[in-house]
């Protein structure tokens, strides 16, 4: 497929390593992606330097959307948006339950934006990096989800009323880290540029020991590779 | 039902006749409910006044949430939120097919906030204004859609997963215009304080023609009473 017979798709890019390696597994299977990304009150907003990085080094359009979910705009509620709740660290990620870091609907809201830019674009094809090993946790990491919503996209449209078909593509969902690791890496992922701490210090550099970071530290173990980005 | 055992809604409110009606039928079947409003972008943002003098007038929680789909944003393809597309006037709003003014994803993108603003809450009921009667043109305010959401919602959320059980509830899907205005008089809503036209003045005043104000116009006259709002 040639890029001017490219389809178009949107992808979800957080600017973390989940995000880049979707972005990377939709140009090969020969989509011409749209990057999004929220600009939502995040604790961090290294993710969305990191975000745009992955952009530029994948040659993409990129849109960064403010919706301002945080506390003193009237959310709040998760360790991510809420300065009062601590970023937990030396927790089993593997533990049951929902983590505090869990922001409620964000997947909801993150695809329910990513669908109307769709619409506009006239893309019919949404990836987003969400997976059911590491974070079953999280209720919109999870097929069922994914499905829900692909059933909601399709009615709640003209695009997709009119005859369109929305798909919904979630190719991390049942991957480990360390598979998702191994895939980006063999698709040319600069694992450099991608931000995943959830507590970084003032230079962005990763703290090694909240959840999101013993996941990334596992995963390249597990895949037998160095992580290229700066512990504290 | 006292205040006290009022069970937390979250109410959908555009500041226009259906969402203050809406809002009204919400506290009549005894919920206490927070409203929520967004600065999407939209063409006309006396909308905004009219959402927070009616929650006012309804001593209801109001919060605004900013959340750019606007053209410049990488949104638009709407008359309501590019100005680039004019709003139709003298157009039959029961012609057959979507209009210019439908927003890509608007409903899908409003109820997902909510839902994330209800979790947090801890509310479980959400209520919007969308008519299938007189806009069925827009794909995202059929029955069918409320139910896909409903579905969503609950394999979205924390709470909902948890046990939880959220209700997406839309009382005027099935009413007409007059109908919704007789409902609203009868509950006390002051109409005076609602917006409804897609193309005001600079002052404010409704333009009577475009298809938001002929919808209007003929509702008050379908329900024997007077509009109380200006007119150009």
């Amino acid at each position: 497929m040639t890029s001017n017979e490219s389809k178009l798709a949107v992808v979800l890019l957080s600017g973390g390593l989940d995000s880049a390696t979707t972005l990377a597994i939709a140009k090969d299977r020969g989509f011409a992606p749209h990057a999004i990304s929220f600009n939502y009150g995040q604790r961090h907003t290294f993710e969305l330097t990191s975000a745009a990085a992955i952009a530029a080094a994948a040659n993409v359009p990129h849109t960064v959307v403010p919706l301002d979910l945080s506390a003193p705009a009237g959310f709040g509620g998760s360790a991510l948006t809420d300065t009062s709740i601590d970023v937990p660290h030396d927790h089993d990620p593997s533990e049951a339950g929902i983590p505090s870091t869990y922001v409620p609907a964000r997947n909801t809201i993150f695809l329910s934006v990513a669908l109307g830019y769709a619409e506009i674009l006239g893309a019919f094809d949404i990836f987003l990096g969400v997976n059911s090993v590491d974070y079953s946790g999280y209720p919109d990491c999870r097929p069922e989800f994914i499905a829900a919503f692909e059933t909601l996209a399709n009615l709640a449209t003209a695009a997709g009323v009119g005859g369109g078909r929305y798909h919904i593509h979630a190719p991390l969902i049942e991957m480990t880290k360390g598979e998702i690791i191994q895939t980006g890496l063999a698709l040319g992922v600069d694992y450099g540029l991608t931000h995943t701490c959830y507590d970084p210090d003032a230079a962005g550099r990763s703290c090694g020991t909240c959840d999101a970071c013993q996941l990334r530290l596992a995963g390249f173990r597990d895949a037998g590779a160095d992580d290229p980005v700066e512990y504290q």
